[in-house]
């Protein structure tokens, strides 16, 4: 028997508004943070957990602030007790019904919930031996479903429909394990079309994508329609007519204004448009997606929580579903959300960038492909090559596809040296730096 | 000119767990409380501004530590050009790109913003002398809608729709403040359903309620449906069949559920079934409020910003619209909700109780009645009789009506000694009992 020893929570911030990385339409100028945690045992395996919420920059404070006062419940609790059943930790802090107000389900305390059973996860697969993908898969149906709520869900997708999707997975489950072992997971960039890069840092950088593999790439649109216009015309030269290209808007408009704006690039072949509005807004993406058909729209990044996607899938709002490790409530609810997917039969094509998308998400899309949906059909994740140095396993993208992880755990865990660099404010890295 | 010097923050709980008001389906035990602010400024008035979040309990300090740090912004700035330009102060925080990553516009950091423009409006109206519903009267309908964020809304409001709204709202508005002054605004109160209540005390609490002069009482359901068909009848047998009852399930269940536990109420001649199912649920409300038509659909104290709202009103999810004055952005979002629900011809009837919500939420249901809708239409503000004595300007009820208030201020502002007594942990009121 083990205990939890300390929960020690961390705000991390990189200066990356200096060089524009991750600029759009409606972020300008971020600096890519992790509220970030570790979770400690007295056990002999030495072994800890980590998990974070990604921000950009300001509140990055609020967010760990969040995440310290939640997580200290379970500082001197039974470790295997915890860890043995995923779905009762976990909602635990979902029906608490004090903390429940400050959402409910949404905004800072349900992605803090998200980042500290994120952590678990990441001790337990460590624990397992295991990478979190693998190890999700390895459960049965009945303990997958166990560990996710489906309150709120009935509507649209009851036990035994979850159940069914669960054990039609396991056809041909060691067949998919393998194939993702030997040739990954395909992936797709974002590298070349950060809003603040200039023309020819664009062409550059879409060249170098074709040229390491990439299908598909995706543009930042929004700010300037003729800005658009030229940076589309451009990039299609440059990549030519079979690979594609997605765009992205950051919930730049409003309802006309996207299905106008997006009328004038149609003729570039766009792969989609994503997040033309409010991600709250199911009706308005409802509203865009059959005015703008055949062109596909897609979100998520943003979407709160299983009960807005519910509707999305109903309400026709979306064709490609972007799940995101760090915004909903970690990766219990993650599973319902495929799940979600499955039953609608909409490919699931994850966010990811930032700080540690990429090295998490990784894992939900593997084990979505293993055990849940079983196909690849229309499903990639989203690249973007910055940032990956600090983490312990970093993702790996080679020829346009993600490697499968194999390293025990979720991927979440940062380099001593990374914190002790990036920390916020007393960091080495940013004593030598004004704040922002 | 004057400047603001600090912002105060405070963590102030009530022990109200102990006697089980405000006990429902899902809120077994909630301890009351407020994330508070004090805007201070050097002027010679010597005036503060007093805003708030309301919580039930743990997770206030999470609340409390986001209104600090998004207030700080504030401190050291001109307090006249600040409250001069209300819409831009307020759209200063809503737009700030790396804060509105941790909502985008809803859960804890948009709770944060509501109180911090709460208290600027506290400040304002009492430097204007005049009660906060009274000084928005006062305003030109271009001013108001300078006060708001269109943006999301256009598909179902635009600018000159809102402006059209005020205008009409312009004729008699003078004769609707006389009535105001004289007879003041409708209530309805919660004070004899909680679900923690014995049978006795509910027939105590709606006898009385009556002999008050409410015409409407509400009672919590959805724990037990044969206890909520005995309550129902023990109360339609109490207060006669010309009193309202509507009932209260805050979110406790899916669709069909709802469906199927409400038609066994039916017989009770139900005012609203109110929050049958998540607040994020549209088009689960939709379908509810279609499937038990006539019944009316209530909803709004947790619908986290304004795009739900429009999407609800879009989708027929309520017939009675429950604006909440601490959930969504404050001042200036509540009032594009009361636009968008005028737009619709939807009454509002506003969330009431918990700690000061009584007192701050009548000011924007008497703008409306004064400006915006100018009906009392099926319109009334809830009203439970707990924790007014801990206010500067307490809210009155009188006859089943509120008075209208005539203090200058939003109504926001907490007694000295409350403050020392219930701030947590270390006030004296705290210093005697046993922390939750």
């Amino acid at each position: 028997m083990s205990t939890i020893t300390s929960i020690r929570t961390l705000d991390i911030r990189f200066p990356t508004s200096i060089f524009l990385d991750g600029s759009d339409a409606m972020n300008p100028d971020p600096d890519y943070s992790a509220a970030y945690l570790q979770v400690e045992t007295d056990s002999d395996d030495g072994l800890a957990g980590a998990g974070f919420v990604f921000t950009i920059g300001r509140g990055n404070d609020i967010e760990a602030n969040a995440i310290e006062v939640l997580a200290s419940r379970f500082v001197g609790r039974d470790v295997e007790e915890l860890l043995a059943d995923m779905g009762a930790t976990w909602r635990e802090m979902l029906h608490d019904s004090q903390l429940r107000w400050l959402g409910p389900e949404k905004g800072v305390i349900h992605m803090a919930i998200g980042a500290v059973i994120n952590a678990l996860w990441d001790l337990r697969a460590k624990r397992a031996g295991q990478p979190l993908w693998q190890h999700l898969a390895s459960l049965t149906p009945e303990e997958i479903v166990d560990l996710i709520d489906l309150r709120y869900l009935s509507d649209a997708l009851t036990r035994d429909e979850a159940l069914d999707i669960l054990r039609r997975g396991q056809d041909g489950a060691d067949v998919r394990q393998r194939r993702l072992l030997e040739n990954g997971y395909p992936a797709y960039t974002t590298g070349p079309g950060w809003l603040g890069y200039s023309d020819e840092k664009l062409e550059r950088l879409a060249r170098e994508a074709v040229a390491d593999g990439f299908t598909q790439i995706k543009l930042k649109v929004g700010a300037d329609i003729e800005d658009d216009r030229r940076r589309l015309a451009l990039a299609r030269r440059t990549v030519g007519p079979d690979i594609r290209i997605a765009v992205d808007a950051n919930q730049r408009w409003d309802v006309d204004e996207a299905v106008e704006w997006m009328s004038q690039l149609a003729e570039f072949d766009i792969a989609w448009i994503e997040e033309p509005t409010s991600p709250d807004d199911v009706l308005g993406h409802a509203e865009i997606a059959r005015r703008l058909a055949p062109m596909p729209v897609a979100t998520g990044e943003h979407v709160q929580n299983r009960v807005i996607f519910k509707q999305m899938l109903q309400a026709k709002s979306l064709e490609i579903l972007q799940m995101d490790a760090c915004r909903v409530g970690g990766v219990n609810e993650n599973i319902s959300i495929l799940l979600l997917a499955a039953k609608f039969g909409i490919p699931v094509a994850p966010h990811a960038g930032g700080v540690g998308l990429c090295e998490t998400v990784q894992h939900l899309a593997m084990f979505d492909y293993v055990a849940v949906s079983g196909s690849l059909e229309g499903r990639m994740i989203e690249f973007a090559d910055h940032l990956h140095e600090h983490f312990v396993t970093p993702a790996s993208v080679v020829g346009g596809r993600y490697r499968a992880p194999t390293a025990p755990g979720a991927g979440a865990e940062m380099l001593v040296s990374s914190i002790g660099e990036w920390e916020y404010p007393g960091g080495s890295g940013w004593a030598t730096r004004s704040k922002p």
